[in-house]
């Protein structure tokens, strides 16, 4: 063999079908992704790129689909400690009952087991970067960057003392100090997260806003996410919670807003107009009683949404497969259209479109040359994947979580063939199980 | 050891947390199950029950939760076939253009094919009864039967010629003959299926319940889906489906009426007062726009409900862990109330309820001594299982169908560590494959 025109490579993923993703969708069949420092080097048919370089590791994808990997652009990690603590409560029953006074008790020590097992979860079904919003962030940034993940982290902010940084000026201070911290890191990245309209003054936003903008990193904030908001800021302000915060000059195209289920057509073009990007969170807004998104109606007008799960507490998992699923049908039935949000559109949503919205587009959200080396493998040679006419429509309709068999985050393969390379299971779990013991 | 008190038994499953599902819906930590023969000869405590029986066989049930398995009361096995060939697609379209069309090809060969690999998809997920309608069941019944699975399958009629059977009096005699060479069979029964009220003649429809009733045997029929058939049907006959049913004298605790999304209150009246059973398919509903059935208000009238994920071509998988996890959350925000449909109440839908609408209610749905020996056990000791404050809430709201370790059907170990012991995965699948290469 001739290696005179031989280049060393990282990482070679072989022999799968592999969904780019890119501007013009690209599918390659029997193809390859070469992957070093991070960065995807190449992308073509496997028989080229296996000729063409010499990789230091190699990941077969026989019978898969290569797709950039899921990104979760709402979640609370740490509540998978509470998943299914409590469920099928009114609100408020579940609420002051049951979630508050479990996390009364929450520990930064709670916060990080919790968010590793999130970790563990998400990356078992195919997601590599997440969007977090909790108390003790410190230690969630910690986890992801142990477990290898992408995040966009950031503490949450309110009028009320928080149990973790005690009075709000601590917590802006903690804030910044945060991106401080992990302005060089190359996986996390830190957010300003004013908790909501009708928990945070105007004052307060506005701080966060400024925040934000001198550092140029995003804002995140629950936004509309059901009527009664609604009529609260109404109540208070005389506006709703989209022109509330139009009015305060805190929408831009650094803005993640979560939920945006009660919108009127109003409230849509400010989002539009403003270039604020929307998480979407179907099963949480199900299952909350909350209603469903106007997806349909943002998308038209350009509107960037995203997908998340929401925390597992309101879910009750961290599975992006299942929420592509959800999402592509509940807004069928809500529009009495099947064409309605097809399956290419919602894998956007859970790839390049949370990308986006995280400010990780950039580099994230497609398979091609100088994009970031964040993919995911899922493997088709199951029954329920068989037979396979469309990989989108899978993907989508038919795949879950635990189809997914390799995940790769920023070059460094952090699964293979479902055993996580970045993380200890076992001492995860056993470490939440006895947290679990004191929560009930 | 003293073995004068010891009884042998076919097979032991040990270490579980056993949930009986029976009427005190007891649940036993540590818990076994003994089988003999098909049945369920003992379950209690794991210590109790090593010591009193000396099995055969022993499954493993560490960490794991023993449920009865579940039954997927509405399905077309063999659209397998089809699953992900056309999405997204207006209802006409799809089913002119790309479902019609490949449903022309069929053979029987397909169809045996195809549901082989449906019962595979199945057992993996859980599922260890099913009930199917389509186009040559003879086959179907065959592949039930060797998989190991409990069915109850009838051959689809309506008044046009089938691709099958041809006219419609051979569909009426053919049906007659596969009740007669299954009645006898352990696993797998057979029922009369006009297909629907809009494709059906009253004349027919009155021919097969009266077949049904001489039988002894369920009739299955699809019922007011959508409102486009409830117009249909008012404009033929001047009323609504349902009560042209009532009407026609046809409607008893032996009809499964699948669908039932478009119900007046009369309709659920009627279905009520008629003892009839309704299997709710709440994915398919959502995908084909048809909407979201008012199975609160069914069952608050008392009607039995059961759970089915419809064909492989309007959901796309036939899981009922996922069904099971939308059908909670829908009708939450359908009716603006969380604490509709609980877990606890959808678990009995995809179980007991679903046994007792296909005929099988005096055997199935609950693990106590008599019962058959249908049962799945659970892995939980996984990250999106952890922790585990309510094995029913996970089971709904946070299982996959790929958590199922062990299923056993009358007795027989059908799956073993995820292993499929009846069945031929990999030959299933390159078959399915060749034959999808035609139908494209
Ligand atoms: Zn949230
Ligand atoms: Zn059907």
């Amino acid at each position: 063999m001739d290696n005179g025109n031989v280049t060393p490579c990282d990482l070679l993923i072989v022999r799968g079908e592999v969904l780019t993703l890119d501007a013009d969708d690209r599918r390659i069949r029997d193809g390859a992704v070469a992957v070093s420092d991070g960065l995807v080097l190449d992308v073509g048919p496997a028989r080229e790129l296996s000729a063409r370089y010499r990789p230091e590791r190699v990941l077969d994808a026989g019978g898969s689909v290569v797709l950039p990997g899921l990104v979760n652009a709402h979640t609370h990690a740490a509540m998978t400690l509470f998943r299914g603590l409590a469920d099928d409560l009114p609100l408020m029953d579940w609420l002051h009952n049951h979630i508050f006074p479990a996390e009364e008790k929450l520990t930064e020590d709670w916060v990080y087991w919790g968010t590793l097992l999130a970790c563990a979860e998400m990356i078992l079904s195919g997601t590599t970067c997440f969007c977090d919003m909790y108390l003790f962030e410190h230690k969630v940034a910690q986890a992801a960057d142990e477990a290898g993940m992408r995040a966009l982290v950031g503490e949450v902010l309110y009028d009320f003392p928080s149990p973790h940084y005690g009075p709000l000026e601590n917590g802006l201070r903690f804030t910044e100090d945060l991106i401080a911290e992990w302005k060089d890191n190359p996986l996390v990245r830190i957010a300003v997260e004013p908790h909501a309209p009708y928990t945070c003054s105007p004052e307060l936003i506005r701080t966060c806003f400024e925040i934000a903008q001198r550092h140029d990193v995003p804002m995140v904030i629950h936004l509309s996410e059901n009527e009664a908001e609604v009529a609260e800021v109404v109540r208070r302000y005389g506006k709703r919670p989209v022109a509330h915060l139009a009015d305060l000059g805190v929408l831009n195209d650094r803005v993640i807003a979560d939920h945006c289920v009660a919108l009127d057509e109003n409230d849509m073009d400010l989002l539009a107009r403003h270039g604020v990007h929307v998480v979407h969170n179907p099963e949480s807004n199900l299952k909350l009683t909350s209603g469903i998104a106007p997806v349909p109606a943002l998308l038209e007008r350009g509107v960037n949404v995203a997908l998340g799960t929401d925390g597992c507490a309101s879910n009750n998992n961290l599975d992006l497969f299942a929420e592509m699923d959800v999402c592509a049908k509940i807004h069928k039935a809500a529009a009495s259209d099947p064409t309605v949000l097809d399956a290419r559109t919602v894998l956007s949503m859970a790839t390049v479109r949370g990308a986006r919205a995280l400010g990780f587009g950039d580099v994230l959200g497609r398979i091609e040359k100088g994009a970031a080396a964040d993919l995911i493998v899922v493997d088709f040679r199951k029954p329920h994947l068989t037979p396979a006419y469309d990989p989108v429509s899978h993907l989508v309709y038919a795949a879950k979580g635990s189809d997914v068999r390799h995940s790769v985050i920023a070059g460094r393969v952090v699964m293979e063939d479902r055993e996580l390379l970045t993380l200890d299971v076992e001492k995860i779990c056993a470490e939440v199980r006895a947290i679990a013991r004191k929560v009930r």
